[in-house]
């Protein structure tokens, strides 16, 4: 029998390092000798990025069904090339999950129960074996997303939005622990990957 | 106050004559002085039209996902559309509802109870007034389907695939027979409107 292998997400505001510090854990588990695969929400299939295009080109959606949009592409995502990979022994590495939805739509008024009901349909008790919430102060976030080339919808929403949505990460991640790690995303890449290895060799007993 | 509209569905297979009808009805209450609004899913909304171009466009998707989008592109069409347009007086056409999805996503495997819960979540308790299923044998609606110009994914599934979704389309209008009306669809486009025209006369007092 093939052991499990694990689900990593990685969650925070704008400019948290998500991309570079996946990358790097990416890299590092597959130095490890572990079969990783490296993704990222919404997308992760073709028909998942169809939908990731349409969340970002069109817009305002209705609350509730940019809610069912982003998790009728987490389960193309879950069903085509997650779950699989994890159960066949990989790594799975993801830049954004459903604590996303929760804490970006959660900040523009989604219910967390209406989020639940979906998360439960879409995910039947899948999700991820650990979260490192990359937190950094919505200010200094801010700015580092301004610094790259083209800000989309959700960097346009203004500072007061960017703090909700720094709130329901932390708020998630103190719910639940066991999960969920908050790492200082304040400090250098270095630095930061530092505490991300750590917290993957800690928690899921990986050689980093 | 304003008295609230009423809304109308027109379900059936392929070829069963739902558009024909669905014009004809809304220019008989129209021309009864109702303010009307005819329309169709997936769709009715420029969100709710993307998500229809990438439901014909893209597949196969995976079942649950599938019957998010539609319920997300629904969620749109009601909240945007149908409901604000009932609830100041007006009655709504519409070719296509959540018959639908349970009729054709449960003749993929879709489960009754998942649909259930999407319904739940999307409508949180809006449906139609009044549904007419227009039913024809599937060999009928096929033929007259192909005579249309092109096939879309559903019309090409082969009818075994389109006696399910007959016999989903029954066992709604038997388990609510209260909302449902079933149509012989078989004859000519005529004596379908006089039936069609004769039920929301009867069940909703439309002086048509």
């Amino acid at each position: 029998m093939i052991a499990r292998g694990r689900f990593i997400t990685l969650e925070g505001g704008e400019g948290a390092g998500k991309s570079t510090q996946s990358r790097r854990l990416a890299s590092a588990l597959a130095a490890a000798g572990l079969p990783v695969l490296r993704t990222r929400e919404p997308g992760g299939t073709p028909g998942a990025e169809r939908i990731r295009d349409l969340l970002l080109s069109h817009g305002p959606w209705e609350t509730v069904a940019e809610a069912m949009l982003h998790f009728a592409a987490r389960r193309e995502h879950v069903a085509r090339v997650i779950r699989p990979f994890v159960e066949a022994g990989g790594w799975v590495v993801c830049d954004r999950f459903a604590d996303s939805t929760l804490a970006y739509q959660g900040a523009q008024g989604l219910p967390r129960e209406v989020w639940a009901r979906l998360a439960d349909v879409a995910l039947e008790g899948f999700g991820p074996d650990l979260t490192l919430v990359l937190d950094l102060p919505v200010e200094a976030g801010i700015a580092r997303a301004a610094a790259r080339s083209s800000a989309d919808r959700y960097e346009r929403m203004g500072a007061a939005f960017h703090r909700r949505v720094r709130e329901g990460f932390l708020a998630i991640a103190a719910a639940e622990p066991q999960r969920c790690a908050v790492i200082d995303a304040g400090a250098g890449a270095e630095a930061v990957f530092a505490a991300v290895a750590g917290t993957v060799r800690e928690r899921l007993g990986a050689a980093l």
